[in-house]
């Protein structure tokens, strides 16, 4: 299974959705990246049950993203504020303006 | 059955999760602002059907949101993109910074 970056940001959307053990295993797979092996030794569970929980995880994140496209929209609105945070880089008595872009990423 | 403000969010959030119908009748109620006995009339069903699907949209929405939370992450993001607009109306050249602000908003 190719590891999807995607996945990364679905996860962060949409984690609460799978249950405690699915959000587990995708987490160390996705956020943590470790391997299947390493997750499988971890866990003292088989590969091939951590890649069909992770599948399984896979497909329900992508059908939220389908649903409600807020992964799309966090992402559009990161690059909005990085660029409002790069403008105002170049700009004399910008220091609000700055902090208030870096609070909005944080919330991102 | 009170009017709430935040259902309106919650159905820009959601929506989609519910069904074609479910959407339609809340679309009525919450952002046309008809009242229940005119969203009857207009879908030639009882008060009563409209206000039992209501509720149970109601109940979704606010179901998705206690998981998820992108409504409140939203509401954040959105103040914190007016207050950027709003410290860059008060500066000289800040033309990007303001397109960009307008352009995020518009996302949310």
């Amino acid at each position: 299974m190719a590891k999807d970056l995607q996945c990364v940001l679905l996860l962060d959307c949409y984690g609460d959705l799978l249950t405690e053990r699915q959000r587990e295993l995708a987490e160390l797979y996705y956020n943590e990246d470790l391997t299947l092996s390493e997750i499988a030794d971890i866990q003292k569970i088989s590969r091939q049950a951590v890649l069909d929980s992770l599948r399984h995880s896979e497909q329900m994140l992508r059908h939220a993203e389908e649903k409600l496209g807020m992964a799309q929209r966090i992402g559009k609105l990161r690059h909005c504020l990085e660029d409002i945070l790069a403008a105002a880089q170049g700009q004399p008595d910008t220091e609000t303006i700055r902090t208030l872009a870096q609070q909005g990423l944080e919330l991102l």
